[in-house]
């Protein structure tokens, strides 16, 4: 990344070793971009440069990018996704939901589900929701022994060291809504019909609860924002910030990586094509 | 589907029961579209119209579509899912390709990869390759017992109409290019660098072989183009036309599930958000 590049990313890096709050954040925070139609024309040609770097990650086979997305209800990962990756060929993107566990699921270790649906060498992975949720509602709503859940953060950052060392680059992004914002995308899902399916009365009880959630945030952002592994908190009530500022650091990551067509084995000159 | 859209469709259509032959298929024939530049244009708002129905497939979360894509090396089928996909946001596709078999896939029967990557319920799965290659090289390379393989037919058939019958609509697409446009293409992965990767010496091995390929494509055709889930060959020497005829397809396919955004079993007013 150049040094432009990482002074971007930087404004939003949870950084490893100090002690972080998380309402120094300003979720409305547009200080980066204030222009909305330029930021969504800028967002668009951050999105076809990354599916221009997904081909060349893709070609080269050998290493990958696993995208974390975490935030409340109606934070917008989902419009993330649509946002940052619409324009990268679905060759090179795996998306995975992690809703409530199957049983199954539940029958193995919590990291095991995420490890079954971490990218292969030459794709970009992307998690919606994610192992987090396993110290964020687990926590709040106390679906572990208190004692396993101070473990996983831990767990959490070893497994993601094991990752990075293996060849996939891990970029974890909390998107931080304000509480009214979240009152206001949640009576949007219900005023608009088309939205009713996205709406879960479920949400509310979480609603509640607004205060644990962002504690149990704040613990994690602070416990697994590592050097292999770092957090980005982007503000996020105003959709296209949040959209361009997470393509802008996709990509950055990309042309940091950098990665390159394989040179053949073979001389182009040996085949004779009859 | 519209009768008109049918009759498009019918033009492409293997009829089940009666006798095809592949070499009445020309790979050049542009007879649907002539012209390059609006094919494209049409193209690509048949790709935002898909975009726009898979989110109601998704939202609906009852039925899937799956996409077979067959053909010979350089047919096209990476091209096909760019041209067709590209604009289908990564959270409702799946794309699985399938190489040569895994240690743990030979240790099952050959419809078992197929069946775990089949696309859940609101998802649209796309194989690229599939279950046929155990009708195609399988018989070429023979890899399994003639017998074996002739049973295969009707096992597939079995299958596909098992999954339609469980909410999956099946479309198949054999990719149908001529001898001399895989030459075209053959050659220009040795003759761009940034294609090399692409190349595989093993695709001569096969290309001499081009005739058993094509009879055992023509087979499988005849075999497996079933009412539930019909066989479709596309011209494919053009790849804009290959891709406005899928896209078409496509198209006309998801708007006859006409998927509905479902109703919500609550009333919105029951609901205040604090």
């Amino acid at each position: 990344m150049s040094d432009h590049a990482r002074a971007f990313a930087e404004k939003f890096l949870i950084k490893p070793g100090r002690t972080f709050k998380l309402k120094d954040v300003d979720p409305r925070d547009n200080s980066i971009f204030q222009n909305e139609g330029a930021t969504k024309a800028e967002t668009e040609q951050l999105a076809r440069d990354i599916d221009a770097l997904q081909d060349r990650l893709y070609a080269e086979g050998q290493r990958a990018l696993l995208v974390i997305l975490q935030g409340t209800d109606t934070a917008g990962k989902d419009g993330t996704i649509r946002g940052v990756f619409n324009s990268t060929g679905p060759i090179g993107v795996s998306v995975t939901a992690f809703r409530r566990p199957s049983e199954n699921e539940l029958a193995h270790d919590y990291l095991w589900r995420a490890h079954l649906a971490c990218p292969k060498r030459g794709m970009i992975g992307i998690f919606n929701r994610s192992h987090y949720e396993d110290v964020l509602v687990a926590k709040v709503r106390a679906l572990a022994p208190k004692k396993a859940i101070e473990q996983r953060y831990a767990e959490i950052n070893a497994f993601e060291k094991m990752l990075t060392e293996n060849g996939t680059v891990v970029l974890k992004f909390m998107l931080h809504i304000s509480k009214d914002e979240q009152k206001e995308r949640l009576q949007e899902r219900l005023d608009n019909p088309k939205k009713h399916w996205k709406f879960n009365p479920a949400d509310l009880e979480d609603r509640k609860k607004w205060d644990d959630f962002q504690d149990a945030y704040e613990t994690m952002l602070n416990e697994c924002s590592t050097d292999w592994a770092p957090w980005y908190v982007i503000p996020g009530d105003r959709k296209w910030v949040r959209n361009g500022i997470i393509a802008r650091i996709v990509k950055e990551t990309l042309e940091e990586m950098d990665p390159k067509y394989p040179k053949a084995p073979w001389n182009p000159k040996d085949f004779v094509i009859d």
